[in-house]
């Protein structure tokens, strides 16, 4: 289990948080230049592995070389409650969190599964449960930061200094996995009422309406999800986060889970590692850390398109494009783990396929006008 | 090497056609509801794993059993010329097919590495490549029914028993795989100049307008994109094929890699296997089929969207949302390959997962209103 350094000692999470952002260095050109060009002396037509290419240049870029090792790789979820589920904005009820957090222990979950898969640790970080858990093995870690966010609909989900407590926990646990070796972070949560924080952060952030990012979660009735809708428009009236300040966002009407996780961008970024985006929430997470430091956002690999009708507007609002299109709706980090087998095809591709020279034939050039 | 008991012996191809056809049985339904039974009471929200338990669901069908084996896997992948290369419709030159069925004997092009990469055997059919080329291993064929097809943009591509001809290699090389015990096919193709085939048949087999269905292929330039549609254009004037009867589509404006296609996706369904559909010309032959016999189509499944802008029409007329967006434009089988992921990841799924009663929390139903 991790120390309790960052959730216990009184280290200055905010200097922490802006040393960790000001360490973030861009991708290595000459790398990006170098796999370019490989990838264009291999025996194909030009690009026409698409995102197979652009992601082991991505990668290459990130790594800074051409050759990299990306085998040991995590998954980190962040677990942890929110105060707003007392407005009745979910399918379940709240002790779910504390039961599935628990369950990520025993190995019988869908991340697990999805894991031990594609042959990846899972990290279980209770980062505010409000319940007194059994984390077992040496991947389980309790670094509450406090026990469940408040009710974003009455008031903010948690104080400016506990946003930056919560991001330093994500980012202090995703330089401990570099320390030990990791070389491809990925991002998971649960946390139930997760996806109404995020599609008010959601709002906050790119300033659209609620009802375009607010959908039904694990299941919503339509009466439901109308009151989820009203539910969020209440947070934002009553806490008016401010748009061009990701921190207020996330304190007013974010969660513990969502925090975490934009640390864990945050830190992946700052050792040099890639990390993937899941789905929904992981990806307001994302977009909250490219607000905070643009220069960790090539460094956050997207994973799926989950069937969250929000996830549209927010892959727009970070620019990207999703290769897994699976309607899932999970979360947990399955489709951040099922991202993975991509990067394993396309380090194999790179040291694997033969060049042009073995092929016996010139390359193949598109044709000139 | 497979023995060439279709190409060079006078077995009635269009008999042993019709025999497969009618040999078609439709999937399990008990199979199917125990799989739904199943899937539902895994400790996750209903139907969040969307495609996956789709597929998971489909594999018992056909399977006829929700336990089962699938780690044998084969891309078999068919190889022929174009007569209408000569119309200047690709920008590599003929011998390409040659030299590129050639080196997958040699085990570094792009399938072999992704084959390697899914753990499945590759296997090479030459079914018109228009050379003699050396096939080395096992798993490479000479089941040549003519050398390449004639042009289509002046006459046929092939007489009627040709194309039941090279159905008949197609099934016969799905059903010899499945009698040494593999259990998933996936299709590929080489040939240079088979866009424009695929898209002349499309538009045949749709009514479409060559525009709606003719792209870069490996990398055209604009005045030579407007050279393969005007050709498109051609091959349907000058052969008029019959929207309603396939084999005339087949054999009038499409290839023998094509037509070998169609018999393995019929072949593999004939023996209750799946059979996944790579890219646009192997889609082009899973239409195809499907229009011979529908009973096919659910054995079909659905990897990738391609960069071949006809892909988004080919899929509507297949009813079917390919799950993996990576923009690859390369053939080989390399989408077909990648799915075999989703699939062993769906039996583990089924396999691991924990049911409610493991979880100890009740089943997420969804809210009723």
């Amino acid at each position: 289990m991790y120390n309790d350094r960052v959730v216990h000692s009184d280290i200055d999470c905010e200097r922490f948080f802006t040393k960790t952002v000001n360490s973030i260095k861009g991708l290595s050109e000459s790398a990006i230049a170098g796999m370019k060009s490989h990838l264009d002396s291999l025996t194909k037509p030009l690009g026409s592995l698409g995102l197979v290419e652009d992601l082991a240049i991505r990668l290459a870029g990130i790594y800074g070389s051409i050759r990299y090792d990306a085998s040991d790789k995590a998954v980190i979820v962040m677990a942890a409650d929110n105060g707003v589920v007392e407005e009745g904005v979910s399918s379940c009820p709240k002790d779910v969190t504390a039961t599935v957090t628990e369950n990520f222990c025993k190995g019988f979950t869908a991340i697990n599964v999805f894991c031990r898969y594609v042959k990846s640790r899972l990290v279980i970080i209770d980062i505010g449960v409000d319940a007194d858990i059994a984390l077992t093995g040496p991947d389980a870690h309790s670094m509450k930061v406090m026990r469940s966010t408040g009710n974003i609909a009455r008031g903010p989900a948690m104080s400016r200094p506990d946003a930056f407590r919560a991001i330093a926990v994500g980012i202090d646990a995703a330089q401990r996995e570099a320390d030990r070796g990791v070389r491809v972070l990925g991002t998971g949560e649960m946390g139930i009422g997760n996806t109404t924080t995020s599609s008010a952060m959601l709002a906050a952030l790119t300033g659209l309406p609620p009802a375009a990012v607010t959908g039904r979660g694990a299941g919503l009735s339509d009466s439901a999800l109308a009151r989820k809708l009203d539910v969020v428009g209440m947070a934002l009236d009553v806490n008016q986060p401010a748009r061009d300040d990701a921190i207020d966002v996330i304190s007013k009407v974010g969660g513990l889970d969502i925090a975490g996780l934009v640390g864990v961008f945050l830190g992946g970024a700052s050792r040099q590692l890639p990390v993937v985006i899941d789905g929904f929430i992981s990806g307001v997470a994302a977009l909250a850390a490219s607000r905070l430091c643009p220069a960790v956002t090539p460094y956050m690999i997207p994973s799926h398109v989950s069937a969250e009708p929000g996830t549209a507007a927010l892959f727009e609002a970070l620019d990207m494009q999703p290769p897994l299109h699976l309607g899932m709706r999970l979360g947990e980090g399955t489709g951040a783990a099922l991202a993975f087998t991509l990067i394993d095809l396309c380090i194999r591709v790179v040291e694997e396929m033969g060049t042009f020279p073995d092929a016996g034939i010139c390359q193949y050039i598109p044709q000139e006008d």
